[in-house]
């Protein structure tokens, strides 16, 4: 099967995807009949192209993808986003499937602001939509749900998502300011120059918001999670809560009230030491999902980094593969 | 599509899973245009019988239900095992393979002994083999490896899979003696009436050699693992792990050393109190993939039982009729 690509946003992580596809070439091709070829790409500062001839943007990237012959054609979405709003992405994402794209997206935006709709679009248009990049830094969440989980229902979940905030409160526990400890995961590169999202509870907002949207079937947005940041008095919470044999953790949750309304919320909460959730440092994340059948369920990932995210593009392409291999 | 049943062994999982198709039957048929019916079963003590006519043993059930015109005609092995030597199980996965049935077990004797040969077979004659409830209770391992990790090799496992044991080093971790914490996990139902197979590592070690059978193509058997069980020093060892800031915990693992060939051990070891493995307690069960391409993942169950179990065989039916639905 003959995928092309188009490439919507040119950062690190598209880098990391192209290096992908190539060295594992000769596996996707002997495993899953799947040779895949960038056609088209589209950065916000170095132009846009399509088979070689300059275009006037990602919009006629897209709609050019959406006129190929190849068996996939697959909007490959991984541009920087405004995480307040979700765009560019959403509208990329929109684009792709009504030009009759696949769209895989690394970004949580469409997801977390715009879900049921696009997904709804998707189906409409007979087009997949996949986003397992989108969350957890390509450990399979949702592909997890999909494929393995058949005739479960998922009644709420609770984890750890964010990097950032999780290497800021490991270092404070161990008496490191949050100036000082801030600074040096810029300098690492794990947090952003602008921390803000992350150490406010917006990133992890978000992401809540998208599990809840996907897994629960929420139809809510980030502005509807009930979000407590990092502040002040978090460094002394840490220090606290482990001299008392606990551990502090900047949780994500969402369940169900009485009346079947969402209740999600994001706060710094102190966890018994022998919490799953206590025991993840540095850059692991974790998800527990609380389900009808099988009690509580957990998925790990004991170190995140650009490459599993990478993967996550690849792995939803070949999904995407495998299925309409299936239907031919 | 319309699934016969054959159930060989009719003890508590079987018991459970009959009730779980019957509560979910609706879901089955919404979500997956799938109707179950129980045609057949046979049990060491009640006979055997099909279409309601007695039957001289399993092979005969098996026999028939390969003669019947279902669209699918399914296997379900949950006999009580030889965990020494895999039987009867291996021999009724083979004759159900031999009549052109689809076979789904719990047993983890057929892929601890004989995994290879009976995915050949199984291949040869365009039925399907599936044992998701056969190592960690009906936690998705078997199919997160096969649907959500494509193009992804697996290096390694590290895991606890025995939850007897993690039961027993727990109560002596807190001062409990070996036999009392017996005692009270046969009281409980969680330990067998002989619970040697438990406490001398050979259940964990069959489960290794199955997880490293499927996930790393290892073609081992149970006896090819090198095996510490627990032993009189056992809870003076968990109990100083405990004083250190460590957790003793029964750990199955496999790796390839440097000439290619498989390294597979079970044995008690003290862990940082961070490690993953190290907050198990009770009944959940954990197992932690070193990855090629995404580091190391785990999948954690926080509470196993029964209805686990029973719902893995429901699984992997669902995953029978997913894909002979895709290829008619």
């Amino acid at each position: 099967m003959r995928a092309e690509l188009a490439l919507i946003g040119r950062g690190n992580v598209a880098r990391r995807f192209v290096e992908l596809i190539d060295q594992r070439a000769a596996r996707l091709a002997s495993d899953h009949q799947l040779t895949c070829r960038i056609v088209g790409t589209a950065t916000r500062t170095h132009g846009a192209n399509y088979a070689g001839e300059p275009c006037a943007d990602a919009f006629e990237v897209i709609a050019r993808l959406g006129r190929s012959r190849a068996d996939l054609r697959i909007v490959v979405e991984t541009t920087t986003l405004d995480v307040r709003n979700g765009e560019p992405a959403i509208a990329h994402v929109r684009a792709g499937i009504d030009a009759g794209c696949h769209v895989v997206t690394a970004n949580k935006g469409p997801v977390a602001f715009a879900y049921a709709d696009l997904r709804d679009a998707a189906a409409a248009a007979g087009v997949r939509f996949l986003f397992e990049g989108a969350v957890m830094d390509g450990i399979p969440i949702f592909n997890l749900v999909r494929e393995t989980l058949p005739a479960v229902d998922i009644v709420g979940f609770e984890g750890v998502v964010n990097a950032t905030t999780n290497h800021i409160i490991t270092a404070m526990e161990l008496g490191e300011t949050f100036e000082a400890a801030l600074a040096r995961m810029q300098e690492e590169g794990i947090a952003e120059a602008d921390p803000t999202l992350d150490v406010d509870g917006w990133d992890a907002a978000a992401k809540t918001a998208a599990l809840a949207n996907v897994l629960m079937n929420a139809r809510i947005t980030p502005l509807d999670v009930r979000r407590t940041g990092l502040g002040a008095s978090t460094g002394e919470s840490a220090r606290r809560a482990r001299a008392s044999g606990r551990r502090l953790k900047l949780v994500a949750s969402a369940r169900r009230d009485a009346t079947g309304a969402m209740v999600c919320i994001v706060e710094p909460r102190a966890l018994p030491a022998d919490d799953l959730l206590a025991g993840l440092t540095g850059s692991a994340n974790a998800l527990i999902l609380e389900t009808d059948l099988l009690n509580r369920i957990a998925i790990c990932q004991l170190s995140g980094s650009l490459s599993q995210t990478a993967y996550a593009l690849m792995s939803d392409i070949i999904a995407i593969s495998r299925a309409d291999g299936s239907r031919s």
